[in-house]
C-alpha cells in the first residue's frame, strides 16, 4: 500500500491521497507511523464517510473481494467515484487488477485510458410490522453491492418469510433464509444456493432461497425496477438476522422479528468499477460517470468470461483434458 | 370457434373476421363449411402470413399453449398485433382467459379497458461453418416465443456444442443440448432443465444446458442486448438438431452439421399478449402498439404470480396444509 | 394423551404405563395432576433414560416429527423398543398414524397384527485435534435418527469442513455446512439442501452439502458401512456447530474448533418403527425384534410412495389437473 | 493390443487367447492379418457370446469406458469373468489403469495380487401391454452396467411414463426421459441430468428424470431388490426410446409405445473388476469370484476418491488455487 502511495504522490503530486482508518480492520497494510513519515506529514490524510471534506474522485482497493464491498458500504448517500481494485494474490470477481502491475494501471486510469462497469446496487430499508421505517438507515437506504440475505442463524427452526414483490404477495417461504441479489452478487451466495449466474450488465434482481422445505422453489429473476419485500411471518417460531454483503447492516440492526420487514430495491447510486478489458482503450464510449471522466464500457463480455472461466470453473467438462491433464501432472 | 366469430360478427358488424387454414393442424375447432353457412358467405376469409390483405388488428387463439407459440410463428417479419388467448379448458401459462369468458373479454378488448404484456421474442438465423446464412430464413430471422433448442435427438452420443456470447467464446459444452430462452420460455422447456423462473418484463436473454456432462454447468442469464451464437463443434461426432418453441424450424432446416450455428438475439417484435389484470382498468399507460391502440400494462405481477403459484406449484411448502388437506380429502 | 391412557389402562390393566416427564417441552399434553387422579394414583410413572426400571415394550408418541426424534435421542445406549407414533393433527414422514385412530391401531399393536419398519441410525462421537474423543459421548455415540449437521451458524463467514470417508480424503467443503444424513433423514434438512429422497429401506449414507461455494459438490451416497469424519479445517476462520435431529447434542457439546471432527457410522441399534402398511396384516414375516413381538415389515413401498406423494408432493407435474382444480375451486 | 497379446504369449504360453471380432466398430486396434502372422496361426482365436468353446477366465478392454460397456453388452447369462481394462490415453471411470504399464498389471493380476470391484448390473425385459414379454431378451434379462433410459428421442413433445416401485405406483413423469441407473452409472447420464453421486459399493438403484415438467422431481434412491417398471402412458402422445448403457437394446427392440413397459431389477450377475488400489497386495480377502481366483476388495474408497475428483472435478472449490494457477499459467 505504501509503494502505491508513494507511487501516486511521485506521478501525480498535486493529487489529495485520503485513507479509510477503519481498514486496517481488514488487512495489515494500513500506512503506519513510518508511511506517514516517509510520505511527509500531511500527505495523506484520513477519510471518513460523513466528513465534509472534498469529494472523493477514485478509490483504490487493496486485498480481496471484501475491501470493494467494504469501500460500497462507505458511499451510502450519492453517487460513488471509480473504484479501481487490486488483489493481492488471488484474482477475484470484484477484483481485475493484480497488485503487480498497479503502476500501469494506475497510469492508465489517470490518463482516462480505461472504462468503468457499473455494478448495480440494491437501497434496503427496515420496517416495524406497522411499516414504520426502524434502524436509523440513510435517507438513500442501506446500500448493498451483492445482497441481502435473512437467515435463521443459530435458530434450530426455519424461519417463515414472506416474499412480496410490487405489494404482490408471491410466496411463503420455509427455509434457511432467502437472498436478494444483484447481478454482482449473482457469483456470490446465491451462487451457493443454487442460483443462476446473472451477467452483471443484465437489468435484473436475483431471488434465491437457502435450503428451503420445499421441492419447487426454482431461483426466480426479476425485472431491476422490482420492489422486493422480506418479511418475517407472524407464524415463525424464529426471528431472522439479516447480513447485508456478509455483514450485519452498518446501523447495527442486526435481527427481525415476526412482523418486521426489509424492503429492497435498486439502488440510483451504482458502483462504477474500472475494468479490465477496457484498459485496451478500444472500446470507450460518451457517456460521463458523474464528476468523474471515466467512460462506461460497452459491455463487452471477455473479463466476466475469463472470471466465470477460470474463477468459477463454469461448465468444468469432465472430458477437458487440457485441465484434467495438469492436475494429473501436477500430482493433485 | 363458431360462436366467438357469431359473437364478433354480431356486436362488430364492420369487424372482418380471418382464419388461419392450418389451425386445423391443431385443433378441430375450425370453421366447417357449415359455419361459413351460418356466418354468410363473406363472413370470413381465410389468412396466409404472405397475404397481401390488409393488416390484421387482433389476433384471437383457441386452445393450449401451442397455439399461441403457433401464432407467434406466423408473424415473421414486423410489428404483431395483440394476441387474445383463449384456453378450451386448462389455463396455461399464455393462456390468460378461459373460453367461457369470451363476452366479455372480447367486449373490454374492443373497447380499450385492457392492457397488453409485450412478450420479448428471440430472432434466430442459421448458418454455415463460413458464416454465411442457411436455411432460408426470412430477413427479420426466425422468430420465437419460447426457446431456440440445439439436441442430440436420437443420436445416442453427446452433441458438443460452442457457445458464444457477443462473439467471445464463453464455454464448450458436451451435453444431451443447449437452450437459449426468453423471459417468457423460462417456465417452458429451461425450467425442465434446471433453469430459474424469469420474470416476462425482465430484459434478459437465459441459456440453459439440458443434461450437461459437468457438474458445474449452472444456467446463465444474459443482458437482452446479447447475440449468442450456438455452433456444432468440429469434434463432436454427431450433428444436432434445432427445434424453435417445440417445432422444426419453418424453413424446415432441421439439422446443423459440425461447423454450422444458430445466431440468436433480441427480435425487434415482441408479441404484445392481452392481459388478465388489465382487464381491470385500472392501469392503462398511454403508450401505443402500432397500429392498435391498446396500451402497454405497467409490469404489476399478479398475473405472473398466480400463474407461478397455480400451474407451476412454485414453493409448494411441505407444510402447505392447504393444498394437503385437498389432495387427501380428494382421496388422491 | 389422558384419553390414549385410559383407553390403555382399561384395555390392558396389566400394562406399566410411563411417562417422560420432560415431553411438556414439546407439547401441551402432559399429564397433569388431574390425569393422575383420574387414572389413579400409581397408574403412571414418570421414566428417564438412566432409570433402572423395568424395559420398556412399546413407545407411544404423540405430536409432530420432533416427538419421534425426542424419543429416538432417549434410548442411547441399546436396543430401542418398537415405536408408535401418533400425529396430533398433521401427518408427518415420521407419524404414520392419525390419532383419531388411535383404538383400533393400539389393538393391532398389541395384537401383534403390525409390522415395523427398522430407520437405520448413526452413532456420533466427537474427537479432539489429536482423535482423543471428547464431549462426554456415550459408549455407543450419540444417535441419530436424521442427520448430523456441522454449520457455521451465525458467523458470517463460510466454514472450511474437510470430509474422510473410511480414513481417505474425500474433499474439503466451503460452505454454510454439511449433512450426514440417513435415509430417513433424506428428506428432512438433506432434501432442502437438494439432496435426492433415499427409500428408508436403502442402505446408505447420504452426504449432502448446504450453500457449498462450489458449482460441482454433488451429493454423495456411500455404502451404510462407511466411517465418515467431518473436520472443522484449521484454516477454517470458524469454529462450526454441530446439531444432531435439529439439537446440539445432548452431551451439551456444541461448537467443534478448527482442528476437532466429528466421527459418523451406522448405529446397532435402529428404531423400530409401527408401519401403517402393516395393519393390513397381510404381510407379515417372522424376524423378531429383540424382546418385543412386532415381525419386520418387508419392505413394500406403499407408506413410503404414499408420503412422498402428499406431504412432499413429489413431482407435482404442471399438468397435474387434478391438483390444479381443486386450488382453482378453493380460490387459491 | 498386438503387443499386449504378444506379450501375454510370451509370458503365459498356455493361455488361449480369444478376441471379439466385432471390437473393430469400435476402435482401431483390432489383430489384422499381420497380428495373426505375427503370433502364430493358431495363437487367437475368434470369440463370440454364443460360441461352445470353453469358458473365459479374463477379459482385457483396451479403449474408452465404451469398451468395458461393450464388454458386459456380451455377457447376458451367467456369470462374468474377471475384467481388466486399459485406456488408451485418457482415464475414465471405468477404466483404471494406463495401458502403459501394461505388463506390470498384467503380472499383478495373473500372480493374483489383485482384488476385484463387483459392479452391480441390472438385468431388464421388455413387456407388451398386457405383460407379456417381448422383445427377444434372453432369460436372464439384457444387463446393463450404467443405465437403461427411456427417452422421448427426436419427438418434440414430452414422453409420459409411469414409474411402478415394486409394483406400486411411484409416479407419472412428464419429462425428456427417466433413467434407471447402477451405483456405477451415477457418474455416467444420472449425473448430467442431475443425480447424487453413488458409492460403486451402496447397495441401491437410482430413478433420475430427463428435463422433467415439474419443479419437484428429485432423483430417488431405491433398495437394491427394487422391481421398478417404466410404463409409456396410454395418454403419451409418443412412444418412448429404449437405450441400455448408451445403445439400443441388443435384441435391436428399439421403441415403447404406449402401454409398453420395460421392468429393470438388480443382476445376479455383477461384473468383477480388476482395482487400481488392490494392487498394492495389502487388502485381499478371501471370497472367490467362481471360477476366478481374484479376492474382492474391500471397498476401500481410494479409487472412487480419486475418480471423482480428478475426473468429475467433484467439489472444485472456487478457492482451490491449487488448480487455478494451473489453470493461468497455462494460459487457458
Ligand atoms: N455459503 C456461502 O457461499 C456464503 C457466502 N457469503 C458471501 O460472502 C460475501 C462477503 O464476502 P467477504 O466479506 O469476502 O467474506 P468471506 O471472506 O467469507 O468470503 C466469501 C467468499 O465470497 C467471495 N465473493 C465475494 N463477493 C463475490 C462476488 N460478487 N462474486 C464472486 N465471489 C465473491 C469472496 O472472494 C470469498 O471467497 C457475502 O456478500 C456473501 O455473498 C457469505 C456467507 C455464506
Ligand atoms: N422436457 C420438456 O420440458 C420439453 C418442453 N418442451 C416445450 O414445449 C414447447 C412447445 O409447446 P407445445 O407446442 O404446447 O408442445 P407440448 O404439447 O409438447 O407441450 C409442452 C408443455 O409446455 C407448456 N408450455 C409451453 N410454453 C410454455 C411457457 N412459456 N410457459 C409454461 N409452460 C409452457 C405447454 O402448456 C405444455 O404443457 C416448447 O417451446 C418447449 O418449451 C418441448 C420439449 C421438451
Ligand atoms: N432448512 C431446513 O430444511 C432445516 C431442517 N431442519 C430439520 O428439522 C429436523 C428437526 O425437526 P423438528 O424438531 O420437528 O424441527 P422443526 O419443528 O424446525 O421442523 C422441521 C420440519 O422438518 C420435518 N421433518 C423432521 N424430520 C423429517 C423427516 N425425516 N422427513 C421429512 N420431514 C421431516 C418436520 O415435520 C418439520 O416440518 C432436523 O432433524 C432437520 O432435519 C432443521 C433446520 C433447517
Ligand atoms: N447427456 C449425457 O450425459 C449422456 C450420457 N450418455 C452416457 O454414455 C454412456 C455410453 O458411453 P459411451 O458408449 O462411451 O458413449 P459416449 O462416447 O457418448 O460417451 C459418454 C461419456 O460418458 C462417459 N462414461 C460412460 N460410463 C461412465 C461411467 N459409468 N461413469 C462416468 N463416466 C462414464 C464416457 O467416458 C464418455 O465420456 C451411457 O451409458 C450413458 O450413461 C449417453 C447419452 C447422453
Amino acid at each position: 500500500m505504501l509503494s502505491v502511495m508513494k507511487y501516486l504522490k511521485k506521478m501525480y503530486p498535486t493529487v489529495q491521497l485520503l485513507y479509510e482508518p477503519e481498514s486496517s480492520l481488514y488487512d495489515d497494510h494500513h500506512p503506519s507511523t513510518s508511511a506517514r513519515t516517509e510520505l511527509g506529514p500531511n500527505a495523506i490524510d484520513p477519510w471518513s464517510p460523513d466528513s465534509n471534506s472534498a469529494p472523493v474522485d477514485l478509490v483504490i482497493t487493496l486485498g480481496g473481494d471484501g475491501t470493494i464491498l467494504r469501500a460500497s458500504s462507505l458511499f451510502k448517500t450519492g453517487p460513488v467515484p471509480p473504484v479501481l481494485s487490486f488483489s493481492m494474490g488471488t484474482l477475484g470477481f470484484l477484483l481485475p487488477f493484480d497488485i503487480h502491475d498497479f503502476q500501469s494501471i494506475i497510469r492508465d486510469t489517470f490518463e482516462q485510458r480505461v472504462t468503468v462497469l457499473k455494478r448495480m446496487r440494491l437501497a434496503c430499508t427496515i420496517h416495524d410490522a406497522d411499516g414504520k421505517e426502524i434502524g436509523g438507515s440513510t435517507s438513500a437506504g442501506l446500500q448493498v453491492m451483492n445482497e441481502v440475505v435473512l437467515h435463521r442463524g443459530r435458530s434450530p427452526h426455519l424461519s417463515i418469510v414472506d416474499v412480496l414483490v410490487d405489494g404482490v404477495h408471491l410466496t411463503e417461504a420455509f427455509a434457511d433464509g432467502l437472498i436478494v441479489s444483484t447481478p454482482t452478487g449473482s457469483t456470490a451466495y446465491s451462487l451457493s444456493a443454487g442460483g443462476p449466474i446473472v451477467h452483471p450488465l443484465a437489468k435484473a434482481l436475483l431471488l434465491s432461497p437457502i435450503s428451503p422445505r420445499s421441492l419447487s422453489f426454482r431461483p426466480v429473476v426479476l425485472p431491476e425496477t422490482s420492489k422486493v419485500t422480506l418479511m418475517v411471518n407472524s407464524k415463525s417460531r424464529t426471528p431472522a438476522e439479516i447480513s447485508m454483503d456478509g455483514h450485519e447492516p452498518s446501523t447495527g440492526f442486526r435481527v427481525l422479528s415476526p412482523g418486521q420487514s426489509v424492503k429492497v430495491q435498486e439502488s440510483p447510486y451504482p458502483i462504477p468499477c474500472v475494468r479490465r478489458t477496457s484498459i485496451a482503450g478500444s472500446e470507450m464510449n460518451s457517456e460521463r460517470n458523474g464528476d468523474c471522466d471515466i467512460p462506461d464500457g460497452d459491455g463487452r463480455s471477455d473479463d466476466w468470461v475469463r472470471d466465470i472461466n477460470t474463477l468459477l470453473q463454469f461448465n468444468a467438462t469432465f472430458r477437458n483434458k487440457g485441465i484434467l491433464k495438469q492436475i494429473q501432472s501436477s500430482g493433485n
